[in-house]
């Protein structure tokens, strides 16, 4: 077993991030914006999507993977939730420290749940996360099951609000230029090892597109107004397909959300944004 | 006249700098690379675009564009000849020293001719570059007019090779993230005032998707076998459009190419590689 069960709960060794506005406009146009979406992609005006909240995150968690000794072949992004404090600035350091919630046993799976908490230079609160990752093959170390069952579950009717929106077929190959470079998602022979037939793209990519579907069609493209974001990856996206985010108002401020290819197949379920109005 | 004619034939101050692989594999999707050239965007087996070499003297060249005090909506590049001496290293520091050979009025527009040296760490030559700045509307101040005519001619006959590749609508947005930031290629109010109904490509992305070209075609994708490319900026393309380069070989070794877009417009003529076998 790869994991040291004696490290849940305690917060680790943070991690700082430098990044700038060229930073700030590669991820944008890694999780697929244009030129319809100038705010998040040119300099003037330029404001930060919310769901960059990952990326000064992932050195954190890519430290807790080297600790770890898992086959990046089998790691995936399970659940990722973020709760923003206010907008993410254009360009600053930020200093993360994760905490090791939990490591479930899932029978043939491992996951790992971390928890982390970004602030600025001056100590001010930005952004908090929680990243479920799976490591495939890693489970049957008789450790706890921990929680499962269905959340956010959509009502039944058709979804308020749909967005769709085309990946390319080197969204991956630009995406992992924000901080993700497992091979897995650029190098087919690596993905074959994988079990897929072809490089797939990362997780928080995908996490990364339906959070702008959330973000035009409840919050007017004003990040401000994205208070919480959590997705549950349940299927793979190949670069190129296509990203459908259908959404579902539960109650003022809640929204529900799943995402689908163009394959029928789910990719994205038992999800959920808080915005404000 | 914002320009001062006394600089010509000094060299100028050295620029300094440093590039990761991150940034090689930046430059390549921005010129167009994606899965089928893995070898350009995927750090296993990095290669370096040639045409890459551009990169390093681009803040040397903006220092003098800064020194001119010439509007940058107005500024084209007008041509532009690498040498290269052997592969390029897939990260490095680059000391880059400029020299302006020439500032020509050619009427209503000015040229600023610029030869660059770079060199690596330990002082070896890495390559050369001489590039044409136009600065529309600058002309007219009463200077040489320096040499015209055509160059580089295809033969009359059908290109002997001919490659198309298709940009994407945010071609220029991913490009400019490689240094040249000028709004023009991405904001439409400036493309406005500079007389573009819509943000162009710059053209040193069109170069860079012609030297891919060239590179495909007659050096089996080895970079080492590009021993020098020189293009002339004839048209703007919009990004989303398609870049056809057509090539001929002049002689053993010999290409001459010219490019357009399936508006028919030319957009590189008189243009020109030397290819190793």
């Amino acid at each position: 077993m790869p994991f040291d069960l004696s490290a849940i709960g305690k917060k680790l060794g943070a991690v700082t991030h430098a990044y700038t506005e060229r930073d700030v406009m590669l991820y944008a146009l890694g999780v697929g914006c244009g030129t319809d979406e100038l705010q998040f992609v040119y300099e003037r005006d330029l404001k930060v999507l919310p769901t960059f909240a990952v990326i000064p995150s992932f050195p954190a968690m890519l430290n807790l993977g080297g600790a770890m000794q898992v086959n990046p072949a089998m790691v995936l992004h399970g659940e990722q939730r973020i709760e923003l404090a206010g907008p993410i600035p254009t360009s600053g350091t930020v200093t993360t420290t994760p905490t090791i919630r939990a490591i479930y046993d899932k029978g043939s799976n491992a996951v790992v749940v971390v928890e982390t908490e970004s602030l600025d230079e001056k100590g001010k609160l930005l952004f908090r996360s929680r990243s479920s990752i799976v490591a495939r093959g890693e489970g049957g170390f008789g450790g706890e099951r921990g929680p499962s069952g269905a959340r956010n579950v959509p009502p039944d009717r058709k979804p308020d609000k749909s967005v769709s929106y085309r990946t390319l077929p080197q969204q991956a190959l630009l995406y992992r230029l924000s901080g993700d470079m497992n091979p897995l998602h650029a190098d087919p022979d690596f993905a074959k090892l994988g079990g897929y037939d072809r490089p797939i793209l990362h997780g928080l990519c995908t996490f990364g597109h339906a959070g702008r579907a959330v973000l035009e069609a409840w919050c007017g493209n004003e990040p401000a107004r994205l208070k919480s974001f959590e997705v549950r990856s349940s299927g793979v996206v190949y670069p190129g397909e296509t990203i459908t985010t259908d959404m579902w108002q539960a109650a003022p401020g809640q929204i529900v959300l799943t995402a689908k290819t163009e394959r029928g197949e789910m990719v994205l379920s038992s999800s959920a944004a808080e915005v404000a109005s």
